[in-house]
């Protein structure tokens, strides 16, 4: 069965901005479409910022295997609702793949639980990407490093928590390092944050970063049944306990009673 | 220099609830303070939930080097500016000891990134907690194992991130197992989850209980100086790189512009 | 294509023990190949102990996507440049399966780096072995729990490093808990320990453990080209770098000799 | 009380090559044990490879809190009984430093059970180690980032495990990065490795490395008691369990007889 990716971009640079227009007349979320599409097993569809609901609807997330996201101007117009719908559908087990200034977005500071912060630049210079856990299923293909010219520096600290896996790091012309594709798991979901992507450069027309986003796209894919169960906190009682036992001692709750949130 | 431990609590039940009352007539939160107070190398206060802004102003937060927290029916009362000045203080380097129902806390939450949710069950059975880091700080002086009875219940699976370290596992006498003590690092800041402290049962009046907690209260104690810079995004203009470069192609941002957010 | 496992087994209680041999007539080996071949994507093969070279020829090795492994009363015999062998292998990426009491056999001590120690009990009791990370492909179709009667026991503390993933932990009747199921990778191998499989016990004919040896190989699997370079190190001259640079300062190594070892 | 910190060195570059020996005249370990020597809560003593034992007795390292390595053409002259010891004073609790051309090292090799190899250069190139987690003990008193030069490339893979923590990560003036600074557990021990070092080049005279060795050895050492049992594998009768049961099922092992290995 063909994964289901979906690709969200909040659309605006390339509406406000005739040079990010030019680049991407199609949109940022067209041009990463267009390099997933290539994909015989995959089926790529689009949603941007000013869709209703964001083109996040219930319905819509549900036939989602993975949600690739591009935001950087517009993280602010974000409804916390949406945001809220993505990130429990992120618990369930749907990929998630954030790109470049998606780093300040909403939903990968909530997933994350830190700042996510990093030193940048716009000077249009080599950023070379180191492949370091070869034998990641994202670096299929790959050289041993692949540069992009130009693109926007990163710098560490990149204040994210440890990640589950390290696969690329990157160096950069003016002096500086980044850890450039890290990946984490939350609930079910497997989140893969790839720096490259800078609006003013043509960075998804890059023949690696497609093969990047095509290979992280069938990682982040999690083929189990959604974990709907993922936030309930159910009461099992000593009569129904796996080895069946008397209750012993004062109780706050009564039977039946939910617990406090 | 001695360590700044604070220990907060909503400090409800023991006012509207006989049996918890009775428990811990000076507050959960006393007898916690009363645990952390025999290291001579440690000193403490404590905060509640009514007091003006919960207790935790920044000025407060800025000399605490770590926070003991232990909240349930009340976590819904908690303000998010305060959460989010919490979070903040973490990032920056304070120690966090989230204890029991704090599982579900806004701030243990949001740091986690996931539902941290949980089976439960008032029994009042036997918890047999594991050591199994036993060089692990937070195990200092303990045996392989110790038990309190009666506890409350808490079963996998716990919808946490894969934890940096695993320091005990429970078992249960009606069948289930938990990670009982976990740690997380978020920024500068350490964090410890530990599971015993149900407010029916005489829990923080065990005495490895306690050790852990003093054990606890060290380990999360990070000296470092405040990482305040630790949400910055600053940028690193092109002539003033470590290696100096030429700034090349075109560009979104004007010299000295802040980036989005 | 289909996966290629190949079981091994050192074969030697079913042909010392009645006991063992009449509950594995076929050997071990046979009874997980067996649980193995309901796969239709995979192949199976078995070796043993005391065929040429234990069965493990660099030639067989090459063509093996995931190895498990079974051992027991004869770890010492396995000779040391076998095991360098498939250390290697899993280094370039085949996967390695460890069942039972092979958490002390060579191979895994090896890749390990840390005694693999553990409690122990032979008394025929429960294991309830809990899925903490139910998303995990190695949880695939398990239900929260399930239970095997008799078992082994196996207690904490388990000395193995800090794993990258826990799918399972155990419950055992006499009051101990496992970290029963555990991933790690080390080079482009991918690495899962499973605890049950007592050879004086009809386990491997228990379905959701057969179903878990069917998922782990799946899981274990990677399809990159075997990363032969794992173990290199490369001298890349000053003319040859990415950016070629000049020769600066005195040298100890002369052009195109090896680094030490 | 102070922390015991004992230097090896191989010791042979400096006697058999004139450059070496010009730079470090009292050795590569007398100049570790020089900066060490700064922290007057540790004690430094020094070991080299030609002493009995390699300097590295039974009783000597059980008096020793942190062992910092360096070696590199002479690897293969360290006895394996004497690797067999150091293993096991690691997983008691003994931290360990490994120092630059360590990573080839019997002991890193052993306690990371990966090839630990890296690409290398010898081109009096400029390193610029990065920060990229501030609040680690390691990185006390240290810039946002620190500049050696000269200094040897070692360029990624590296082929170790995902480490516990990502301390430093290096750019190289040729194009390669590397992760410079990485932190490990195995049993009770913490190990850190640290690239910088190269014996033709003045780095142990560079105030920041000397701070970061200084660090290293502070975090490294685990005061809990040696864990001397991490090896064991002992059993736990019927009768002895934390819940007594009754012995069920038949056995393969007889009352109180030892496990396999």
């Amino acid at each position: 069965m063909a994964i289901r990716a979906l690709v969200w971009n909040e659309y605006e640079h390339e509406r406000v901005n005739g040079l990010v227009g030019r680049l991407y007349p199609e949109g940022i979320h067209g041009a990463i479409a267009a390099a997933l599409a290539v994909d015989a097993g995959v089926t790529v569809e689009t949603a941007t910022l000013d869709e209703p609901e964001h083109g996040l609807s219930e319905a819509r997330l549900a036939q989602t295997d993975v949600l690739v996201w591009w935001g950087h101007r517009a993280h602010g117009k974000v409804e916390e609702k949406i945001v809220d719908r993505v990130q429990r559908r992120v618990w369930e087990g749907m990929g998630l793949i954030v790109l470049h200034s998606g780093h300040f977005s909403k939903i990968f500071k909530r997933l994350m639980g830190t700042p996510c912060a990093l030193k940048w630049r716009e000077a249009g210079e080599v950023e070379r990407l180191w492949v370091v856990n070869r034998g990641h299923p994202i670096a299929a293909g790959l050289p041993e490093y692949f540069e992009i010219e130009p693109e926007e520096m990163y710098g560490e600290p990149f204040t994210i928590p440890e990640p589950m896996e390290t696969v690329f790091i990157s160096w950069f012309e003016g002096g500086e390092v980044f850890r450039s594709g890290v990946t984490f798991q939350r609930g079910a979901g497997r989140i893969f944050y790839f720096r490259p992507g800078h609006e003013a450069y043509p960075t998804y027309r890059h023949e690696q970063v497609r093969q990047v986003l095509r290979n992280a796209v069938r990682w982040a894919c999690n083929p189990a049944p959604a974990w709907t169960a993922v936030g309930d906190a159910p009461n099992v009682p000593h009569d129904r306990a796996p080895v069946a036992i008397e209750a012993k001692g004062p109780r706050l709750h009564q039977d039946g009673e939910q617990g406090f949130r």
